[in-house]
């Protein structure tokens, strides 16, 4: 695994791609190779890049990619594919991914789909990226289509969250409502040659002023089109400065900090979980479960006393 | 507590809404309450009501309500409004709630908002439906808009799903794509005085076809209009027809007990989280999470640490 770590580090394509098949269909070793690379992260700078579907989200990143590309910059994409939590297909799939750095050492581009859980998902996300991070990769965009409890968590383990929004859709005010605009730190105008920009740019001011009129950092709109690939070098640069401010202020130890915290939190209680789970096939605990069907005892009595089984000394029944 | 449930059983509707203000502020006496109505539930059929905004769940259950009434029947709604997770309110709100009822002793309707996290939506929900089942109700509904995980969540709680669409919405593709098709028992084509009502029952009757093709209930497809009164007898027809084929196929009985055992697991996790996060507060684990941000420790060995601490037993490394 320490081998394996290793080669990761180096960027040896072939390693990543597979540790983060292992991470998407939950495969067990993944947690050690998980820890044996973890010394190695925290440099990657992450940007979320989040907007409804058809917004322009993956050329807009693939312009960024050409950009960053000239700067010397080695580059990495997670695109999640959100997906029914019935069918566990990805309904939205069969995106055409950009095809332009496919042979380009040093660009790595992943779609990620659903297996399991939302939660499961943003986990997975969260994994791959450090993985990216890990072979040393200068700039991670981790794309999520806008909408949704687990974009909204994708979205928290980004360094800079950029939301994209097109003229004339109707986006902004939806995005307003989501809460999305809450977790913006950039605004991108893609497909700025459409009518109707001058509106749009006025609605995103107004709620800006609305939502974040109090805080230190007034996200900026720039102004974009990925077709005619105008606006990214702004766009980059933008991004550098919140990368800035991020570093000044104090924010990206915080933000960083706030992110573990939240990882291991998440961590503990998938594994609860899982230990919860076992418990739960127990006979003595489908015994008690037939007992609240028949009204005999409560749920939330049995919740509590199984749970005092699991626990050791606190609440302190049995001692 | 037991003088109060009692009280609840015979429908004091005053106590009825007290137990349902303690519910959604989260007050800790709700724990006891709910334990001491729960032999009286069970009872009650409920049906969940879904639909973009717009699409007149509202009106629709206002119609119903009528109907049963002249049934004899009593009736509780319970309407969730989805709100922003960030800013907390109703953003949504503002819905004129059916006044028609308001004096009528058998009908109960109450709004829940968002307080705290939206899992606490869907348990709160739950909660305030069996003191409405508890209080003798024949029929409870539970209207939700329809898109997101909360209210997949919501609807698994209904005995029968019911799912509004609109003529020209679009919502049907919507609906297909989110994964709430799987969980509607019955089609509302409500406004059926507009425009495109046949080729939104053709895209349906495709979309069922491609869901459900292979299952025992193929879900009916009922045109009403919550405008006109049209259509509410038929509604009512199939929702009773739904409830026949549960109870005769079975699924009644296998329901409600993957029901109760998913909530004593959801009770179960509450708890755990709640502990967890006193933990997280203990100066060692602060250490702990510096020691990861420095890269000395990863993240998953920092919560397996923590865990064995927390959990009797079971994986041993204290033994």
């Amino acid at each position: 695994m320490r081998e394996w770590a290793e080669r990761i580090r180096r960027g040896d394509r072939r390693k990543i791609a597979r540790a983060i098949s292992w991470i998407e269909n939950g495969d067990e070793r993944k947690e050690d190779l998980l820890e044996a690379i973890y010394p190695y992260t925290g440099n990657a700078y992450l940007v979320g890049v989040t907007g409804s579907p058809g917004a322009g989200k993956s050329s807009l990143v693939d312009r960024l990619i050409g950009l960053l590309r000239e700067e010397g910059m080695s580059v990495g994409v997670i695109a999640v594919d959100p997906t029914s939590p019935f069918t566990g297909g990805a309904l939205l799939g069969d995106r055409v991914r950009m095809t332009r750095h496919a042979l380009d050492e040093k660009v790595f581009i992943r779609s990620m789909g659903t297996r399991g859980s939302l939660g499961g998902l943003a986990r997975a996300t969260k994994e791959a990226v450090r993985v990216l991070d890990a072979a040393g990769t200068d700039v991670v965009f981790i794309e999520t289509v806008g909408v949704g409890q687990s974009e909204i968590e994708i979205m928290h383990m980004a360094d800079t969250v950029a939301l994209i929004l097109t003229p004339g859709s109707g986006d902004a005010v939806q995005v307003f409502k989501a809460g999305i605009m809450e977790t913006a730190d950039l605004f991108v105008i893609n497909k700025a040659e459409l009518d109707g920009v001058r509106k749009l740019v006025r609605d995103v001011e107004e709620m800006l002023h609305l939502a974040k009129g109090n805080e230190d950092w007034m996200p900026p709109i720039v102004k974009a089109s990925s077709k005619e690939g105008l606006g990214i070098d702004q766009l980059w640069r933008e991004l550098g400065r919140h990368r800035d401010y991020l570093r000044h202020s104090g924010q990206w130890r915080i933000r960083r900090l706030s992110r573990l915290r939240r990882e291991v939190r998440e961590v503990m209680e998938g594994q609860l979980r899982r230990r919860l789970a076992e418990k739960m096939t127990d006979p003595a605990f489908l015994r008690d479960l037939d007992a609240v069907q028949s009204r005999e005892k409560a749920p939330h009595r049995v919740a509590r006393d199984w749970l005092d089984t699991l626990f050791r000394g606190e609440g302190g029944k049995e001692e």
